[in-house]
């Protein structure tokens, strides 16, 4: 493997010095850049793409070539791993994932098995190993999964959901068939983060997407219990270096000091906490990375200026700050806005590092 | 006006002893419930059936003749306001609301008028008449209004949103019109609202439903200020009591403190939350209504009379706590384990209140 050419999002995950805050974007390569699209109309249809080791590297790689960006994220999908266990992903237009053969009964957990990472998830795989001799050193590269209760919901719905209620149902009449399935799908993720780090990537990054609509008392053990049986699981090294495990709860603020006690390198935060009290709450524990309003995007290159300099005011000196947006960003963002986001937080953050 | 005969709901919001803990339900008088379903469909569209009073009255009254429930709340919709400043308010089957007339320049906000309560909102005020006097005592009515935020991102966005991106985009880029346009929805609402416990409403709650989805600092300027100039210029006693007066913005349980400060009675809380810390934060400013997840009433009974006992015993002995969902009943829930909810409410919190 070639030498790391720019290393400061994973120090910074680790809360050692760095030169400048990085930054990255989630969903970076995505429909807001025209290539992208281009790309996504040649693939056919969006698994097509995440199923393509070439195609996912392309589209992995636009958008550093576009920014001076610190990272690179894998692209893929987080229901790639339900899809392995034979519930028949279809994703149709306006409406979302479904699955043909949804997880209610017993028998339906019980079938339930751990796919093979390099079996059936082996495209996935083949995509880091394609990407990373890609990336030649340029970044690293974010390998990522969704979390045990996320992919459990749309396992159990059926596809998206608004109200959850049958997932819902299940943890408050059968919690023990919720524990079966999540702890199936929890060794699972473990399998399937530990085959990536194998394959190449530099750091992982859990998403639990839908841990923050549970109770707090859900939260800690239909979500993050398996969230942390898998932290626990992590190969934590790689090429002789550290690889930091993020965690990012969306909607979750009110949790932060038990999800740094999981034994996570670093924390996503979305723009509903200021940074400051964040940092304040989890201490040296854990590096936080976020937490930028993703809807600053549509304001002008000034606004959006200010906005990155009142993000890291809010940090603050010290080490331990991945810039990044709160959530995912949106698909009409002008790609132009973008650039000024990314190179204002190069810019404006060196005081912070002196 | 008749006397009240169970005035449990009013004394719990005022920190008053009571018997049981008074109960109602987000949505009451809604789509779980097939006498709802019918007189809707007698009525014609969404709107035909908030415009007209009797049949306003008809479905408000509908759960209190199945449940023991201890508040009426007007059946109305939160975008009467802005349909009754000319925006051209529409519901396409399956898309949610749309404003033919979104508000997005300077001339469209300074177009704006403050409606007459008795003018073209007259039918809400016939509404909280009638149902006053069907009521007959029964228990109390509440009013409500939307909050200046949330009905600032349908007027601006033209119906609903998922990534808030235009009226954010005002935010950021004019904040100047954004507290023109906030203002005079705010000066609205309180029109609105007084008129309201003018015509018969004894507590009135603003609904803040997109409230969460600002940062700290955002919500503070752009949604709780707002908020806060309402309740400083509401009616607060009518018939010779205290009109009570609850707040609530979703997802909004970091802000708690804040929403206690700005004078109110009571706080909603969504199921985010454990209703001992919150209660723990805001000490004997507010009493708090909530907290249980709606998604609780998939499960059956005697699951449902469990989480009640929890939610009870969270709040703990001591005055201040009203029973409700955290968030609207959803629309497939069973009415009989509705029923099951709010007998268990009334059976379980007796020793709280001894």
């Amino acid at each position: 493997m070639s030498e790391l050419k720019n290393d400061r999002f994973l120090r910074a995950l680790l809360r050692q010095p760095v030169d400048v805050t990085p930054v990255w974007m989630m969903r970076q390569a995505g429909r807001y850049l025209p290539e992208y699209r281009a790309t996504r109309a040649k693939a056919g249809s969006f698994m097509d793409l995440c199923k393509s080791p070439e195609l996912a590297c392309e589209v992995t790689i636009q958008p550093l070539d576009r920014y001076p960006l610190d990272a690179a994220i894998l692209f893929s999908d987080i229901l790639t791993i339900p899809d392995a266990m034979g519930l028949g992903l279809s994703f149709n237009t306006g409406e979302g994932p479904q699955f043909a053969n949804p997880v209610r009964t017993p028998q339906d957990v019980k079938n339930l098995g751990v796919p093979d990472p390099e079996g059936e998830l082996k495209y996935v795989m083949d995509a880091v190993r394609t990407i990373r001799r890609e990336l030649n050193g340029r970044v690293p590269l974010i390998g990522f999964s969704g979390s045990p209760w996320t992919l459990a919901t749309y396992m159990v719905e059926g596809g998206g959901s608004k109200e959850f209620g049958k997932v819902k149902g299940m943890i408050f009449d059968r919690p023990d068939l919720a524990h079966q399935l999540l702890d199936t799908v929890a060794q699972s993720v473990t399998s399937y983060l530990n085959a990536q780090i194998a394959a190449g990537a530099q750091a992982v990054m859990i998403f639990d997407t839908w841990g923050g609509l549970l109770t707090p008392r859900d939260y800690k053990e239909f979500s993050l219990r398996y969230m942390q049986q898998i932290v626990e699981q992590l190969t934590r090294e790689a090429d002789g270096r550290k690889v930091p495990v993020i965690m990012f709860t969306k909607g979750g603020g009110q949790w932060l000091e038990a999800m740094a006690d999981t034994g996570c390198d670093a924390l996503g935060i979305d723009w509903t906490l200021d940074l400051a009290d964040a940092r304040g709450r989890v201490g040296d524990r854990v590096a936080l990375q976020g937490n930028m309003d993703p809807c600053i995007l549509y304001a002008s290159p000034e606004r959006i200026r200010t906005e990155v300099g009142t993000v890291l005011k809010s940090f603050g000196h010290g080490n331990g700050h991945v810039f990044n947006l709160g959530h995912g960003i949106h698909p009409h963002i002008d790609p132009e806005n973008v650039g000024a986001f990314i190179n204002a937080v190069h810019d404006l953050s060196k005081p912070y590092h002196q």
